[in-house]
């Protein structure tokens, strides 16, 4: 009987990360508990665009997938439709506690998110921006930079697998890295 | 009977994440499916000791904790037997694929660990560090420095708390927060 119960717990708790939940209005609900997703990677400071700058007071990035499509991902190489990605920016902060050197994380500033859904998105993937305290949100218009960075710089289908080190790995295995990733990885290594 | 299959599968999860394993020499065996624990924290070139400096090549830790002691934190605001904490180092990189400024995580350079036990540890808590490749090793002697700087300067039962933002939340609600840790606290404010 217990087990039984832990076996309906178990599936609730599947059912609960079963994708994305776009409200009436078309807008992606803040997904809830995205800190028990699968940890990606983190960064510190990082900018790509042709105005980045070294920061005075760089943020860290916190990557989270849902688990259901990291399994997925891990078995085939491929994201299935409804993976969503969740890109936590949280302030780093120097001598904190003990502390003596580096960075540590604060407080959330902002979190954004990648959804996988080819029927919403003409590109495949819808990109969003939460700030602290936003319910729901719309995705970016198409025209947004996000959409042409991912869709050109990309590893693997719009995602960075390139900065997920556990990932990277695994693509490799697969060969479902982008031909046009490959040769940038080649040329760096001249 | 899909459902029950997941179900099943389900059980069997929670059943491989039943807590740390020993081997008959009493050396931990590494931990193997960390990276789908729960992520706490990462940062970038934290150092504690009084010979602290900063570093040229600052190493990421990303810090993981097995996901029923965490469910059982988030209840109770205390740890139970067999809790298991891993941080992983990572080398960071820089100017990595697209990326301009700031660092991505690289590879694994060593893994540290510790776990609650307080029949095998008299402080309750043990410690050790796994190089690459290393598959079991023995907990470091109670003399060596983790053993002291956990005691005297975490802010919940030898777990540094302070550095992982959604736990110190729940921590302080709880009122689980060491009087010695919110005087320090009290001071960095002043």
């Amino acid at each position: 009987m217990r087990k039984f119960a832990i076996a309906i717990l178990a599936l609730a708790s599947l059912g609960s990360a079963a994708g994305p939940k776009f409200n009436a209005k078309q807008e992606l609900e803040r997904p809830a508990d995205y800190r028990n997703w699968v940890f990606l990677t983190s960064g510190l400071g990082m900018a790509y665009g042709p105005s980045a700058r070294e920061m005075a007071t760089p943020p860290f990035d916190n990557v989270f997938v849902e688990p259901k499509a990291h399994a997925e991902f891990l078995k085939s190489g491929h994201w299935p439709e409804g993976t969503t990605f969740v890109l936590e920016l949280r302030r780093s902060l120097t001598g904190q506690s003990i502390n003596k050197t580096g960075r540590s994380q604060g407080d959330v500033v902002a979190m954004e998110v990648a959804v996988k859904d080819s029927k919403r998105f003409s590109g495949g993937w819808g990109y969003f921006e939460f700030a602290n305290g936003v319910a729901s949100k719309a995705a970016f218009p198409a025209t947004a930079d996000c959409y042409s960075c991912h869709k050109e710089n990309t590893a693997v289908d719009n995602t960075f697998v390139q900065f997920y080190p556990t990932l990277l790995e695994v693509a490799r295995a697969k060969g479902v890295l982008k031909a046009a990733y490959l040769q940038t990885e080649q040329a760096a290594k001249k």
